[in-house]
């Protein structure tokens, strides 16, 4: 197992949009490469992340206040950078994560119509510095997602309607439009091969490796 | 029962000041005098926050992070406010806090020396500008908050050492100077009696209501 730059990337998307996918998929390639790689879940990805996580998508809790939600996120976000993120980064591993940030801005203010001004302070302090230096915004049609999700069961948040959906996708694309340099977005209709072999592409890149 | 009007109380105090017995007497009280009185303790007070607290005060999460901590306790505090607070000033009754936005400041600021302005910033976000009317600060030295702990089983935050213990009492007293018309400062080494006709006193006059 090799070392060769740190580098941290999010995978982002509406549920159903196959970023999961994507993100698994990377983190193989890069395994099977020999590289020193953590994929962690958000949220989640820490004993007590993944507590908060039970909070946040128990289908019992309507009654949450958008505000509450938005620091739950916060909570669970910020253990796993201290606790996971930094440390590897410092070692000069390779992190992926399966949302960050910008689920935050996309599903709680966008979605939520949640001050994005409030959601900035609270990720000043949640946050700080910690930034993806890449972030894979897989954009995939309503339609698409859902029929991708006829099997699951679904949680609190994959439960709401096509409205806030609709409105979180639209966010992600106004996120991706004001940093075009960190965002790399895919078509989420294509094949999920040829999905995997842009981000490659894109990945062996920044690390200078071969595809 | 009737309601006079609106009025929102919280107690403070390091762990085993009395705070909470003179919260409860004074729940009594004014239950007595046929008053529409609500007691909640922080963190706590509604299913989700209690749920919250439960990972606060697991005694196994020492891994915590002081920012997850703090916007733990937000999460919290921001639900009880939204579900039970807003609603009971609203219909113009009285809220009793074992417990508030004083505790974050003086435990998480002041013990474990988290930046204020951070608190502060998100403080903003969580609780807007629902604030107490009055603010009962039992202050109580270590050693006879410690004697009357002796009996317990102590939390995560219980368990904290005798420096932390003593700049969150200083803490408390900070925010005190700063707001003399808010806080009533009890000393703790009182007799309970003694300090509930104090308390008694104190809250009847606000009320304009006879002792």
């Amino acid at each position: 197992m090799k070392n060769i730059k740190p580098l941290f990337i999010s995978f982002e998307g509406i549920d159903g949009s196959g970023k999961s996918t994507q993100c698994q998929m990377l983190y193989h390639e890069l395994l099977d490469r020999d590289l020193v790689v953590h994929l962690f879940r958000e949220p989640g990805g820490t004993k007590i992340s993944e507590k908060i996580r039970d909070i946040l998508l128990d289908k019992n809790h309507s009654e949450m206040s958008a505000v509450t939600e938005m620091l739950l996120y916060f909570s669970s976000r910020n253990q796993l950078i201290v606790e996971k993120i930094i440390p590897a980064l410092t070692r000069g591993e390779i992190v992926l994560l399966d949302r960050f940030v910008d689920s935050t801005i996309a599903y709680q203010g966008y979605g939520r119509d949640l001050s994005l001004n409030d959601i900035n302070k609270v990720a000043e302090v949640a946050i700080g510095n910690v930034h993806p230096d890449l972030t894979v915004l897989v954009d995939t049609p309503l339609e698409t997602a859902e029929n991708r999700m006829d099997k699951r069961e679904l949680d609190r948040l994959e439960a709401e309607n096509a409205e806030f959906k609709q409105r979180t996708r639209q966010g992600y694309l106004e996120l991706a439009r004001q940093e075009p340099d960190r965002f790399l977005v895919l078509d989420g209709r294509e094949s999920i091969e040829t999905l995997k072999q842009t981000v490659i592409k894109k990945v062996t890149q920044i690390l200078e490796i071969e595809a």
